[in-house]
């Protein structure tokens, strides 16, 4: 779908917003785009700055009634997913009686790993007369394009590097794991799972500092996919400046994410990041990907 | 090769000793067959007590000259390489001339992964006239059998997310990654890459005790699996108390390793430990592999 086919839809857009600075990005780009917007603030987790422009709502995590009585009130249809929502704390979530009717159909989901609770979530707005947006489609600027970033170019060994680790992923993808790895000179040195990437590059970090990775610093690649088959609607894989100092701290040479379905937070200050430690940012083509 | 093929070979047997207490049941079952042997203790990882009971020569890793020497002075023409070098220090190291000359060729060998690395050493061993003889073949005792090795058996569930553990690791086999996995509900919790079995299950006790998993204590499984194609002569994945030690703290309901293709360290002691942290030690059949 075109951002034009969704900016033709009446009514305005239903903005769910998890963490960082993803939201605002997608909420200027819908209203640059002449889209109204109505935010759906999570409670503990979404920027309260967001709340000082925009028409919102605070909700909890959990409150699957209270937002719908109020996207309906607001004559909403599209809805918007973005931002992050890390494991969220339990005081974060409160599961209202609409919700709770749910709470078999998503425990049921949950068991089956990350994609499946993901696309029940989004059967569930199906089903409700909702359609689910991707947050790219209001504002493909958001998302990783092809080639370096910054000022730092991927050496042919860190490219080398980077296909190996594309290629893993594309493997692990059916096993709704983890969406990265680091690689050098075509060793696997990590493998993320439910730790997270930040975990995983500090893992890199501590591997160095005790000696057991003798990797010479300055090499080796942070390599980010989405899996094979994932509801690009929600839950692409983000970077931002944090997963920059975590690459420069694990002693890599860069990081290669899926150039077209990866999303930037913070571009400006990722790039200067990325400079300023002397590490690659580099968006890989779907033919790298092959 | 059956021990059978192994024990009427002429001239003792070469052991080449790492850490642990594998090289003693080793060098137990060889002489129990009537073969003599003659141990190469590595200074600084083996166990000194080796000393006590063999014929035995101390060498530092890295001396493939001296070894060389000696072997032949003793007429070993059958090698055995037994017990754990886990990333040695610098200090435990020692290369001489001989082997100064074939650093090239090794370094060749390490930038592709451990198994490169593994089997070129197993090529180098056969063009001098040695034949690589795997520590199961001289003592079959030391390998995993089928079903469980304690008291206790793990659920439905539980073999569940090891035939989805054992799928996992076989499909990551060709990226010569680790041999290790952590699956809750079929869901990945845990890879193993460059850190080893002992920092994953430390990293999934973390998680549990931060909050990052929600999995009841006394679920999921770690599984072990030898790679497809790894060369079974060294390298078998091994398992022994302190891996029921990092089970128990990770609050998993217990351990599948491929019976047959992995190596048990201290039995006795292992199940031991497994019943007393109520942590089942499941052997799984070739066909739970397939």
């Amino acid at each position: 779908m075109s951002p034009g086919a969704v900016t033709r839809q009446d009514g305005p857009l239903a903005l769910i917003c998890g963490g960082g600075s993803l939201p605002l990005t997608v909420a200027e780009a819908a209203t640059a785009q002449g889209r109204q917007v109505v935010l759906f603030l999570l409670r503990g987790i979404a920027d309260p700055a967001l709340a000082t422009h925009y028409t919102h709502h605070w909700i909890y995590l959990g409150q699957g009634g209270k937002f719908l009585r109020l996207a309906r009130a607001n004559g909403c249809r599209d809805v918007v997913f973005i931002g992050s929502v890390v494991r969220p704390a339990l005081s974060q979530i409160r599961l209202d009686f609409w919700s709770l009717r749910r709470v078999p159909r998503l425990l049921a989901a949950f068991r089956g790993g990350d994609d499946h609770l993901l696309s029940s979530v989004a059967r569930m707005f199906d089903e409700l007369g909702f359609r689910l947006v991707g947050p790219h489609e209001m504002a493909p600027d958001i998302l990783m394009p092809e080639g370096a970033l910054g000022h730092v170019q991927p050496s042919e060994r860190d490219r080398d590097d980077i296909a190996f680790g594309l290629d893993y992923l594309s493997v692990t993808g059916r096993f709704d794991v983890g969406q990265a790895v680091v690689v050098a000179g075509r060793r696997v040195l990590a493998v993320e799972a439910a730790e997270g990437t930040d975990q995983m590059l500090q893992r890199v970090a501590d591997m160095r500092k005790n000696g057991r990775l003798r990797a010479p610093v300055g090499s080796g690649v942070l390599v980010k996919a989405p899996k094979p088959g994932q509801d690009r609607r929600f839950d692409l894989p983000a970077v931002g400046p944090r997963t920059v100092d975590g690459v420069a701290r694990a002693g890599l040479a860069g990081m290669a994410v899926a150039a077209g379905s990866s999303i930037v937070a913070e571009p400006e200050k990722l790039v200067a990041t990325a400079d300023r430690a002397k590490v690659f940012i580099f968006g890989a083509s779907a033919a790298a990907q092959g």
